[in-house]
């Protein structure tokens, strides 16, 4: 990828423009949820949970499809400074809806609902940790726990074994221009620097789900558009294939 | 532009698919306010205000940089159902939030905050009545809105005469993949069948502020979004006429 | 009317003390609405819609008698300054709760629930411009509403085409007492000024349905309650005969 | 009073038309408080006290002028069957604000808020029993906690000894037509029956302070008004001696 | 007992150390409850009332129990200055529904809830004046409430007239050490220079069933700990015969 | 200790009746925070984390003492089945209320808020995983990130660095009768049967803080009180040595 191979390691972390941080993802961390995974991009932690229960909310009863959502929020003390929580202040603010909502739409685009047949299975992304990149990062490791939660419920013949529930796997990540140079995977002291923010869901086909991007400085043109495009499909791409090593499959 | 021009008129309005619904935009509907435009979309209406205050929220005072935020809204009885008040309901929703959100971010890639000074304007968008697009016909028209207030408080002495407080126009539309043909202002009857929806919100010159394509249905590939984004150019291009047209600029 | 007749126009806007500001109703203004209409008191405009949908709150359900409630709110700069939403807030301001519930009530006396059978109307009254007599406005348009849902109701055989669902119309107008000279329909600067202020809904035959007068200074005596209540029935029976035009009744 | 005096004791409880309920003020009930009174009419109870504090809310400072306000409530087990608290609900419903506003309008109508000086009283009017005329008692009540507050301010040195801070008393009693004859003071029983309910506010002199007349049931009349008004007056005469006699006036 | 004997009567209202205040209660004080009393520890001054119904909430039915439940508030000027009403804050704070809780669990101690059927008691404990002890107050008070509503719905047939549904009675009282003197049932004064401060209920036999001890000050040892049980069996005791002479039993 | 050794293993778990769970404390596991520990008791998880801020809030200021406090929260899949998050129910529950009112007191039992100076420490405590036990690891843990903590705050001269502000360390364990058998920390399957539940929280020198126990079954006698006061020093004796363990002390 030329707009990212000529900008050598430039960056604080010693990464070169197109590289991921370290990720790893600890499948199976929570033995409560029937899927679980703790994701990090870095410093970025993120504990997601998959919770399988049987049957649908009362405005899709008897439509023979299931149903998959996500709810993100960060603790108080995942930041540099602390955020009041949104439980004592009595309402979710924006961010955090925007988010959830996001994470849901992306986890959806690789289920088929009717194979998933009446039931609902709730992400649960929690940030442990906020070091950039944590929505990215809560799609990724969602995603693990969301494959889990469908092998449980195979397992337990909560779901035929032979149906095609995931249509594909999802991965999302971060991409931005700072001084112009275009960078993957941006932690906190880059993200706030970026004139240009996006957020790239890519499925494991190589195909967009979701494209969000935003001009914090200057608004950016074709070119640039398309140089951070290139980049985000690097890094899904290397997500994808962790995530089935992490699978196992 | 290629994708568009060979599907000729096959919409249910009869319109092409590079073409616009009718745009009205009615200068100064509200008495009150110290900017405001109705804007029409078609059958979509969205009253927007603009608020000027002197001073700024706390945490940027003596900054001496102003700020611009956006409320968005929809009558209880905009749509073709009725929705529930959020005002009843306690809380806001997390459309609306988004929403919100993004018309506050669009209208502040055109502002100069040193040159606004220690003011707030507060751009209110109001859904009379829906009918898809309703969050690109207020950033458009909150633009208006806007531009005469920031006209006002020069009048008013409250801002330099010679300031050049906006930066450039920003203009919003939605453009669409609808039975694989890519279209360009989605009316509700098409919106719901979109595959791929997206918005997309450009500045005068032709830049990109915000882009926020999302897979309804099946993802979408590199030369899907390509066509995209060649068509939203065209509405905006548009847009950014009449808005100047509207402004007697 | 004696008390009104002898004080030749000495308002602000050169109408006599019993005359009643430039009064239009655009019947059907909302086309999602079952019934609708855009009521303007001089610079005072409210959307008034009408939404009929089959069915009644559990709490009503098989006593074989329809529902009519009413939502009133005000667009945030509806007003001279901005008011903050009350879905930020979080919370309904006592006026509004004030207002809903009477122009519910005054809706209500003049339905014949029975008849209505078991269906449910709400009627939203959205203050775009406020310049006095605002919910005196909204219960005279959402009148207007209401019989166009109604009669929607008839056309879609949801109703018995002969049923007297309405057994009157209903109208309602301020009256007040500036410098000691009572004044039909009050804008905002005189509303402001009024030592007593009242808000009177009256039937198309010229009964009472409310009267709420309300000293804002001095308390009032009996001689200055009856020239307001006969200024009142001064000012509804014109404003029925206009909803008599409007219907085409 | 002709209209009641030809309706001999026909009530379920014995009394005549024109007559009051038992009423019983009990001044001072509370130790805590600046003033109090536990006022019962008939099985209504509630309990009122005054909190005076020196200042006032922010928008009033440097004004020079007092404020009053009111709270109104009721346990949840003050009525037949128990209602949720609205803390619980975490709102409060338009029917507490109605008459919190109420309250609060009645008593600044007797009070001078030039010679109450910066300093804030709230009256808090807590339903401990209802049995209608909720509403009336507090205000009647509430007058008492108010005065003795008052007395207390001036005992204390924090208002002047000689300010006619109280320019007037205060007591308000309901009316209604229970099968075509006009009642004063309605228990709940009668209440729940009336045609036509209305609260009367009336000054120690015999002016109105507020008059708010609804039909429950047919719209009523002017005689049917002029009626009411007469047996309210007789009322809230009534009700002003008691108040005198209580304060030791 | 040891501990209190020897500290003679150095209280500020004269009592001994190991001396309850003045206990009143006024069984049936409500009208409108099917069970209630108005008990007074001193100056403490708490409305207890029991609201039986049929049917039981949504998570119990079927199972052949009953649901006994408790709310505990108190008046915004039940204390020395006035406490902003939680329902007008919009949410109830920490320390309500800590006592909500606990008077909630004492009273389920003692009922026997297969016996009682599937009914519902609500337990509402109202503080209407507070000095010290209310919420041993409201537990003590909550009892002879539900003996009562117990006893009613016996005579109604709601319940077996031979059912045991009360397996003993259970009251509470606090208990404090101050300038290192145990002491027993602390009024406000005392309550605030407290070291430690426990709560504790006891049934009518004389076993624990809330222990809530809390260093206020210094952290306290074993010794003091066993003192302070002491002293409150002493108060508890007494607590229970005044319970049995009101119930007459 | 008797009561317990006589009662060899027969616990689910294997553990003899006074025996804790596997215990460990991860000092330092968020980078974020001025102290944090990630504290496991068995199953249970719980992130504990300390937040220094220079300042206090405005009711302390000048005072001349500092503030300490905690949030206690659960993550909604930290149990066997999910719960709804209290930020989208819009309230906290009396639950977390009561156990985040514990945390704190708990923690500044061994605070000298003179030595602190005019600085807020505010202690985070959320429910990764729950087995039982998470108020007490809670505040076992926090004391350790409360003492990392204090010594950031010593090593960044925002606190003098002799300043004794622990004046001794804190720790917190739950005792329970299962089946007639007092045993030490119970784990979930315990929890649930236990007769009486038992929270106590004794600092390192042995005294007691809190004393909170609850008799979910049956009342219990003086001898069980004594029982379990006995088991819970056993308790938090061990953890006392692992707090000095882990903080190197």
């Amino acid at each position: 990828m030329t707009s990212a191979s000529t900008s050598a390691a430039t960056r604080a972390d010693g990464r070169s423009t197109d590289q991921l941080r370290d990720v790893t993802i600890t499948r199976g961390w929570s033995q409560q949820a029937e899927g679980s995974a703790l994701i990090e991009f870095g410093n970025t932690r993120v504990l997601c949970t998959a919770s399988f229960t049987a049957g649908v909310p009362r405005w899709l009863k008897g439509e023979g499809t299931g149903w998959v959502t996500a709810e993100y929020a960060m603790l108080p003390r995942a930041t540099n400074t602390r955020n009041g929580r949104e439980s004592v202040k009595g309402k979710i603010g924006g961010r955090t809806h925007e988010i959830s909502r996001l994470i849901g739409r992306s986890l959806r685009s690789v289920i088929d609902t009717k194979a998933l047949g009446e039931n609902t299975i709730v992400l649960d992304c929690d940030v442990l940790q906020a070091d950039g990149g944590t929505r990215t990062a809560a799609i990724t490791g969602a995603y693990v726990a969301l494959a889990d939660a469908i092998a449980w419920a195979k397992s337990q013949k909560l779901i035929k074994a032979n149906a095609t529930v995931l249509t594909d796997s999802v991965a999302a990540i971060s991409v931005g221009i700072i001084d112009g140079t275009p960078m993957l995977d941006l932690p906190y002291v880059e993200d706030v620097r970026a004139e240009t923010d996006m957020n790239v869901v890519v499925t494991g086909s190589g195909d967009f789900v979701e494209v969000q991007g935003t001009a914090e400085g200057a608004p950016f043109n074709r070119t640039e558009l398309d140089a951070l495009l290139d980049l985000a499909l690097v890094g899904t791409t290397e997500l994808a294939r962790i995530q089935r090593e992490t699978l196992g499959a």
